[in-house]
């Protein structure tokens, strides 16, 4: 909290700022090993509990002990205060689906159940409401997840900006899986699923009011089946992550710091959709620093990463997949840029806001 | 929505309008045998899942056949956007911490693991939440249960109103505990941990700026430690629920109805604080519809009433708990209030909102 003593938009932009914030006030005061792993979702032994009479205290051990070991759920939560609520190729329902799966997923596991809380600003017309509830539950069947349990609280108007969701969401483990932003090895293949920047980009060029001849869409989508195709074809893949804010530049950065790894990507290896580069030269934009809601980037050790990207490209949601990178020795904690011309630059975190309430 | 087009203040009140909400759009689109329930945590046989290989298609049973039917996790949501952030008694984080793990509680699960989603305004002082994220490291330490993910996010000023917070939460159902809003039968006893009013008059008397002699405190607390000693005493228990928004009367209508059966209580039977008493007067406000943050309504067969209550009357929660009234066969779907002079009234809902923002 060095230089501010307010809340910055930048605070939320999931740039260095974020970090900090997470490291000097959450970290500090709400310390335990698996708040520290910083992943998207926490890996919980829950069945440890099992065992637990009543009273608290120890039973015997003989019934779980085939599976207690091996047996973990997964768990995440996201608010979501995107503006607008509803934008090409999706609306704030199905984003808070799809980002709480897709948080899920990062850490190899089979989402199963959502909760679902609303604040809910006074005035809000019913109607827009029944639309984004219709909009999740739509994109929970699709995805095969179940809305369990939820809240409802209305704050009086000026209080809150129409609509905030809050998603949390559980899952299970498949055994062998062990999937950590601090697995990434030196030698690992970078993987990313597809093109970046979609997501920020339609949500941008329709805030600003621009226009193209094709629109931009966000590339909103639930990443579970393509994670559970990616484990199918290989369960040795070390980290799993989907870039959203701050981009694919924050992801690798975050990866590079945990695993105390260096990484390089190659620029000409990462896709960017044509309309997405224009329209990020026209506002002056870096993509690769601009949120995605339905990629992510995989590091995977060389031996898997063949059978990996394979599973990934036959996967309606990775049919774009490409290696953009590698996991080297050198300069841990840092990402190094490829250019084109055979250049080589940092690629570092945001430190600024580019984008508030992108999510 | 019959009569209303708009979200109203109402709506979030805990009241009728609450739960038209509820079952007009949640229920209608999320469907599923769970959240109908409408208790206040989702039970969960997770363990089914476990045997599924990461192809989704399932494996072998034998690993789990002997717990998976009675491994259950309960999972609970709720958002807090109250105001003011700190008040007599508490503040938004102890009561986020305390509010999912009494809602974890009131399915008899053991609360273990919470996560904790901020929405901050533009603006905040950061010692603001320094404070509150103090507060909630604090009361989760006493409560023995882990913060182990987060979220943050930052909207523009003026887009929320300082701070919210949201807290999931995970736990494990012991065996044999089957605890349900549904579960209420005729000839059961309905058990009051204490006197009723003490949070919502504590913030209205703050916001109103009233002063008493005696201030009045919120009751805001964890009731984990209180349930345990409840199930250790008796594991038959059928339904327990904490009277928080809508007060004691909501509870109770939400009891009688979702399991078919008449509530009668006894209007004299029912704690009250000398200084609520006086504050409810003073508003014009009943003290039976006022918000609690440390407080259970416990329903018991009648073989295992005295049990129970001496349990609760041994844990500091429960010091003041009292048998308040019965469930009868007769007016399925309603709760009648037995007044001093002998008169009976029909306890209704609240159908209004008496505070906005009370948690």
């Amino acid at each position: 909290m060095s230089r501010e003593d307010k809340v910055i938009l930048a605070h939320g932009a999931g740039g260095r700022l974020s970090h900090e914030l997470v490291e000097e006030i959450f970290v500090k005061y709400f310390g335990n090993p698996v708040l520290a792993r910083l992943d998207d979702a926490a890996v919980l032994h829950i069945m440890q509990h099992a065992t637990r009479n009543t009273k608290g205290t120890r039973g015997t051990k003989d019934a779980t002990r085939n599976t207690s070991t091996d047996f973990r759920i997964a768990l995440t939560t996201d608010s979501y205060t995107i503006s607008p609520l509803f934008f090409p190729g999706g609306d704030i329902g199905k984003l808070a689906v799809c980002g709480t799966v897709n948080d899920l997923s990062m850490s190899g596991a089979r989402p199963l159940y959502l909760t679902a809380a609303f604040i809910l600003e006074e005035g809000l017309p019913l109607e827009t409401l029944e639309r984004v509830v219709a909009s999740m539950a739509e994109t929970a069947r699709q995805t095969e997840v179940e809305i369990v349990c939820g809240d409802t609280k209305v704050v009086n108007r000026g209080g809150a900006d129409q609509l905030f969701i809050n998603t949390a969401g559980v899952g299970v483990v498949p055994p062998r899986v062990d999937i950590s932003g601090s697995n990434a090895r030196p030698g690992d293949v970078v993987l990313l699923s597809g093109p970046v920047g979609d997501h920020g980009m339609a949500i941008m060029t329709r805030r600003e009011g621009i226009e193209f001849t094709s629109p931009l869409e966000s590339d909103c989508a639930p990443l579970n089946g393509l994670v559970q195709a990616m484990l199918a074809a290989s369960p040795e893949i070390h980290c799993l992550r989907d870039p959203t804010r701050g981009g694919l530049a924050a992801t690798l950065n975050e990866l590079a710091t945990q695993s105390g790894v260096g990484i390089e990507v190659d620029e000409e290896a990462i896709p960017v959709r044509e309309a997405v580069r224009g329209a990020c030269e026209l506002l002056g934009l870096d993509p690769l620093y601009v949120a995605n809601e339905g990629k992510l980037v995989a590091v995977v050790p060389p031996h898997a990463a063949e059978a990996v990207l394979a599973a990934m490209r036959a996967h309606p949601y990775g049919r774009e997949a490409t290696v953009i990178g590698r996991v080297v020795d050198e300069h841990p904690g840092r990402v190094v840029l490829c250019t084109a011309l055979g250049a080589r630059r940092i690629l570092d975190m945001l430190v600024g806001e580019q984008l508030p309430r992108i999510c």
